[in-house]
């Protein structure tokens, strides 16, 4: 932020407000404070009998490469609706969700990820404006070396473990920077 | 926002960019587009024994009113993290999560909650500077009155009805805005 949203100022620094205990984005022309705080990605996991839906990312980063449907939460929906839409707009998938499968922490990177899981209504998907393909696979069909993210890598394995056991729990996890 | 942050214009527009479906802040200077996403609220419900703690409001908005202790999730911290750190800063407590408890989406103010259930490690709670008192309160003792938030109140609802179950469950839910 090199300028104040509300004034026009260039005399913004990062530095610590009075009362506050961290840097802000603070204007010296008129002292306003610019809060900058995590983001939320809403996505799925959807599923059809024995095989998931992977997306092949026609965007960076990760291009080319393998995810479940997922983008930025929205203001004004709530945390599911984004989740469905995102699916729509990468995938054109129609998911009935079933529950909130996972969520995980990313605080390097200043996200937060809530996955749900949920059936495929139809077989009427394909790649939206951010997807090459669209796919469903079964576990063992899975490019496991091809996939996006971590978390979506650890969200599928989650998921089929669940499978083999017949139970799907809610998952918590944090994905730390790799050292 | 009425100036770009990027370049300091005062051609900041809330229109829909080329490619995309939903207005943004639009800097009609140097095309940058500001993104504007729900933000975080995480918290705790520190119990102990039969008793929660519950924090009187010094600050706007609900002054004067008892919520559980929670605030905006920072960046580079986790989720449960910001919800330590929370409950510390408004009530001097220490608490040991058990497990992330309820997951609230408050669409029309663009907020997602995510309350933590943990005990009390101590009982050197206080008020810090945001709260007016710090109190712990059996169920039949809470002021369900002056609750200052929905979320606030049915998170506390779930929690007694668990307790009186004897089982922990997750709990999802969404407060729509008052009609």
């Amino acid at each position: 932020m090199k300028f104040c949203s509300h004034c026009g100022s260039d005399a913004v620094t990062f530095s610590i407000p009075q009362g506050d205990d961290r840097p802000r984005h603070l204007c010296g022309g008129c002292g306003a404070i610019h809060y900058i705080n995590p983001r939320v990605i809403v996505g799925t996991l959807p599923y059809l009998e024995d095989r998931v839906l992977l997306c092949k990312r026609a965007i960076e980063p990760r291009l080319g490469l393998w995810t479940l449907p997922a983008g930025f939460m929205e203001n004004g929906e709530t945390s599911e609706e984004g989740a469905l839409r995102e699916s729509w707009e990468e995938a054109r998938a129609n998911v009935r969700v079933d529950d909130l499968y996972t969520i995980y922490d990313i605080p390097h990177i200043n996200q937060v990820y809530l996955m749900y899981r949920g059936e495929l209504s139809d077989t009427n998907f394909g790649a939206g404006p951010e997807s090459l393909e669209v796919a469903l696979f079964r576990e063992d069909e899975i490019p496991w070396e091809e996939i996006a993210f971590p978390i979506m890598r650890e969200t599928l394995e989650h998921y089929f473990a669940d499978c083999r056991k017949g139970s799907f729990a809610l998952h918590r996890g944090i994905i730390q920077r790799k050292l």
